[in-house]
């Protein structure tokens, strides 16, 4: 096991009819901002139930935050937060939302033009406090410092860390997945998937508890996205699901071990280039890397085939191959399209990818050894 | 799964040699006193590690706290701390030491007889700041809000939770391991063990990530125990076993599930009347405990053995048997007595532990259900 510092000081609040709580687990003199998407939390009943938990607080709204949170949107509500001198932000949607809050809630306390703290390691400590309802379970954003942004303009996608932005609190109401479209769900199901698999997919780190807990969110997560998608309002899996996708990006099974993310930092190029949803790049492109680099994976891709999918027969390679086809098998289950081609995407987008990487001079993987020309291969296997 | 809150903000640092930073981890200005126990840590080298780290900052020391810590003894530090104007407690030590400064830190906090504040559930919300080095790993104090202290004079030990005893932080280095006596190994092993199997083997709670979380602890003590027996300065062995003893009572596996709790308290009585180790008092209780209550745990107890045994023949009452004898065996194989008349222990004590329960008016067990009759019938099991 490797050496390690964790923290992860955010509150999780969880369960059925835990939006109410709203109204004491903010101080009542907050001046909050409450920031939301593209609307659907006006037909979940959602909002009325935040607006009803918040009927004594003084509060301001800003909507429209778009699924990859665009630089210019969030600025818009950097300007007006400052003008209402706001001092607390309160998140109410998915990923997209929870990320782009924690954008202005540092960008509320940054000298200087924000875009500039982006990819730059923990650039910043201060952020303007902020929590989450959370309506979408995806991105794990709800319990970590994370918040990647897009910037449309410039074809970019960059992400950034602040240990100030882990939400005070987060409130998760399985129920949120009642009304969610089907394809929020796949996608959901595919990024907590994959935010594990690149956690865990490594090299053999002798952390045996962390093995077993990212083998159980996985065996968790296959045994419930089937029953989700025949049945969304079945309580009990939403919960498992809800709670698999906090669980898989909060820092508890990255404790001691390395991380690959090679995966991710690749499916935010498709995203940059081609507005691909983000769960969906990942389906695409966990294939490639797992293949490509299946020399130094094989332990660990080896235990996967062996404890997730309980495939005893046969050599090594037959038994990974076995696990990466049910892999695929799982996500095109949940009705996603997993080649470039199923989305017309070509060698040029390959061609601008690896050169992306090598312009920034990025080396990927656990073992920083993914060059641009491993990059190039890996979507090229993906085609 | 349970509706549920959770936070936890205690810094975990991990690993060889990380109690360097001690150094920059407490701020120079604090006065701090060192608590310890026995003195263990003069033998060990931890001692000087943490002298040395600290040799920029005001030091004063309190040794000679003993296991199941000693309300006289802790409010002689009380006294202490008060005289020297102390603002920062850093308890060197197991599972003793640490309860014992939590309860000094409230203590200070506290107007009136601290002895009042125990057992009356988050009776306070105050305490002086404290961060643990830890030397054993067993009762997973470093990273909880709990404390258990006893009072000799009137032999009893009480428990008490303050959220403001979460440790600041916590330096968990597994080196640690290398020089503690065989008995503490196994005493920390059965602690965890139990820590785990008290909120998992409940019954079904459609929790399915927590379910196989607490599993992977269960499994990586059961290979990683023979091997410490074997060799206690295997690193990657220390470090997995330091790693669930944390894991095991910090909260993360309890989240949405019920929990028991029933061999503690059960044990606990054991260690006030007859001094025994915790862990030991867990390994007598345990079986009583899963036999008589067999009936609300099937389901789970079934799952024990299918999961973390393995065992697939017979029916679940076989299956369970079987479990509980392998789990007998592993406690007994890490050189424990498990029955009351190893320890001279006979009907007196069963009687007077049934009728303190009886006094307190206390019910035990997940289903409020583990009566005094019960408690009788489960010691007499035992025997």
């Amino acid at each position: 096991m490797n050496n390690f510092i964790f923290q992860n000081p955010t509150k999780l609040v969880f369960g059925k009819g835990q939006i109410a709580q709203l109204a004491t687990l903010i101080p009542a003199e907050k001046n909050i901002m409450i920031t939301y998407g593209g609307g659907s939390i006006f037909k979940n009943g959602i909002y009325d139930q935040v607006k009803e938990a918040l009927k004594n607080h003084n509060v301001t709204e800003f909507g429209g935050i778009e699924p990859n949170p665009e630089y210019e949107t969030l600025m818009r509500c950097v300007k007006e937060c400052k003008e209402k001198k706001i001092d607390f932000l309160l998140a109410v949607g998915g990923g997209s939302v929870i990320d782009g809050t924690k954008f202005i809630a540092t960008a509320l306390k940054w000298d200087g033009e924000p875009w500039d703290f982006l990819e730059k390691p923990l650039a910043t400590g201060d952020a303007l406090p902020l929590a989450t309802v959370l309506t979408i379970p995806a991105t794990g954003s709800e319990m970590n410092n994370g918040s990647v942004i897009s910037r449309r303009e410039f074809k970019q996608k960059l992400f950034f860390f602040n240990d100030a932005c882990f939400p005070q609190f987060s409130i998760l109401d399985p129920t949120a997945i009642y009304s969610l479209p089907k394809k929020q769900i796949a996608n959901g199901v595919i990024d907590t998937y994959i935010h594990v698999v690149e956690q865990y997919l490594t090299y053999d780190n002798k952390a045996e508890v962390q093995d077993y807990w990212a083998e159980g969110i996985l065996k968790t997560l296959l045994d419930v996205a089937p029953k989700l998608m025949a049945n969304q309002t079945d309580y009990d899996s939403c919960a498992n699901f809800m709670y698999s996708a906090t669980m898989a990006l909060n820092g508890f099974i990255a404790m001691g071990v390395v991380t690959d993310w090679a995966t991710h930092m690749i499916g935010q190029e498709l995203t940059a280039l081609h507005g691909l949803d983000h769960g969906v790049t990942l389906a695409i492109v966990y294939p490639g890397v797992a293949n490509v680099m299946k020399d130094d994976k094989r332990a660990k891709l080896t235990q996967y085939a062996e404890r997730v999918f309980n495939i005893t027969e046969g050599t090594d390679d037959e038994k990974i191959e076995k696990a990466l086809s049910m892999t695929a098998d799982f996500f095109k289950s949940l009705g996603v399209k997993i080649r470039l081609s199923d989305y017309n995407i070509g060698e040029d987008t390959i061609e601008e990818v690896a050169r992306r990487f090598a312009d920034k001079n990025f080396i990927l993987g656990e073992n920083r050894n993914i060059t641009p020309d491993k990059i190039r291969e890996i979507l090229q296997f993906v085609k």
